[in-house]
């Protein structure tokens, strides 16, 4: 910042002896400036510290707000942190800033946030939706600014998202658990209608498919919020009439909450997750988790997003993140 | 969002039949209004969905932008991600949204980070300072809006902050390792300029006072910046001439690095650590995590910093946050 008060355009003008408008064409980078004016424009920024007002330039029709809003369920979830952080990355490449707000999967908050974002006039904003339909949340958004979708496309909407292959990284996993002897699988999921769920839960289902295993729908229990949750879920599949003899974790807050219903339980259980989660490496009993490089997720989305703020057209492109498994701990 | 294009001030003066400076008195709050005519205002903009332009707002001298920023080392780390969740929660609270950026420790990022984000207009700032000298850059901000520094106070400034107990913490958690029969502990700090680790190495020294142990420099380690280094380090620790039979790690990252060495020397080495651990409870050995509530954290430096937005004057304060040990695993 200046140690002087901010020098305005006037001041600007006045020390490189040309219009006001001549300023403003050459801070905007517009063309139809001589560059012998252009370099004494830039001279007099540099010798007054002159800063662009940016809320005078989010102002003018056309013109950027340099903010890029994210919304993600819950930043405190390292999954949902580590997008932020490779979100901000680019974000910062492209001398913008990042708005973060929680919308704690709740649909009215996500409304909200978007809303408030885009009265800062943010230029474009990345979205982990909630799982209400958002036809009609989407039609109004998408009017005023671009929006890539991250982790899941939201219902009723076709727009720009990158996502997890769920259903193949579910399947591998859910294998695994049945290579190692597993018949009765328990599924511990959350939010019932979040996508990724089904699509997690489509993969749970093919493994058993495949492996000519019948689909027991008493062993399914969506609408686990928190790991407490999922551990008191995970207790009663393993010891209640279900009999589970293991679980499939279908984000890393179940997966936590798995571990502590299998330390309980202390039988010998199996446990297959999606994302993954640290210090599984260093647990007594083996675990096959479905990773991802989930800053690379927040990356290609900003990068995808800013294509669109450039003014890239097109049909709306899904773009598909691999995930691997992994045999941690044992 | 309304699904037309954003009334303006003149829609609503034309729908209420008033002028436009009445509808700007209205929408700013500001006195010498009738009641009757406010509600005519109210009932237009309610029935136009209007939306104060924000960007017009900020303009204005006196008038907010309704943003705070939040400078954080690096948003994946799950200390830094609670704060950031904490302090959303709060900015929230007051009509606010906030923008997030790392520093990844960097002095020059974090200086243009706070000058990018005072550019457009943020109310107030909440910086987990970096190591540097902060005399000049907070001399600079502190004209521009109020600055609440979290975690650390920063080196050369007398300022708001916002900051555990380090040093009775430490002291705690490494006098537990004495306790436990251990007699030459390593000590594992990350960046050496950050003062945080300096009062927690007090800490540990205190401790070893307290209990007539000698200090032996040799066992302090500071300088590992990832979890990876950290364990480098333990192991050196550990099988080296310093012959540590335990460690006391500064920091989650630090800790995640010990308890990886330990897996790998596989003996008897005591651990402890500042800050909690994800899934430490599960693990085989017994692990003392000075722990503390790092999402109340960043609500308590947030309610500080719209306490000095609202114009609370006087002398910076310190707020120090308790810290508790946990004995986890085993």
């Amino acid at each position: 910042m200046p140690t002087q008060p901010t020098p305005t355009m006037h001041d600007v003008a006045r020390v490189a002896g040309v219009s006001v408008s001549t300023v403003s064409r050459v801070v905007n980078n517009e063309r139809y400036v001589h560059d012998e004016t252009r370099a004494k424009v830039v001279d007099a920024i540099a010798q007054l510290g002159f800063q662009r007002n940016e809320a005078a330039r989010a102002l003018r029709p056309g013109q950027s707000s340099d903010t890029v809003g994210l919304v993600v369920a819950d930043v405190a979830n390292p999954f949902f942190s580590a997008i932020a952080q490779g979100a901000e990355e680019i974000v910062r490449e492209h001398g913008h800033m990042l708005i973060v707000g929680n919308s704690g999967l709740d649909y009215q908050r996500e409304r909200d946030l978007v809303q408030e974002m885009l009265r800062r006039r943010v230029d474009g904003l990345l979205v982990v939706p909630t799982a209400h339909d958002h036809a009609e949340l989407h039609a109004e958004l998408s009017r005023w600014a671009p929006i890539v979708y991250v982790d899941r496309a939201p219902r009723g909407v076709r727009a720009d998202a990158v996502v997890l292959d769920n259903r193949a990284g579910a399947q591998r996993a859910v294998d695994y658990l049945i290579q190692a002897g597993h018949q009765r699988i328990g599924y511990i999921g959350g939010d019932p209608a979040v996508v990724t769920g089904h699509h997690r839960l489509a993969g749970y289902k093919q493994a058993l498919r495949v492996a000519g295993l019948d689909f027991d729908q008493a062993l399914v229990r969506f609408g686990n919020h928190t790991a407490e949750a999922a551990e008191e879920t995970g207790v009663d599949l393993l010891t209640g009439p279900t009999q589970a003899d293991a679980i499939f974790a279908d984000n890393n807050r179940m997966t936590v909450g798995a571990l502590h219903a299998i330390r309980r339980v202390d039988g010998g259980a199996g446990l297959a997750g999606f994302d993954d989660v640290e210090l599984a490496d260093l647990l007594p009993r083996p675990i096959a988790l479905v990773t991802h490089d989930s800053i690379e997720l927040g990356r290609r989305a900003a990068r995808l997003l800013f294509d669109r703020i450039a003014g890239t057209t097109g049909p709306p492109r899904r773009v598909t993140h691999r995930t691997q498994m992994l045999i941690r701990g044992g």
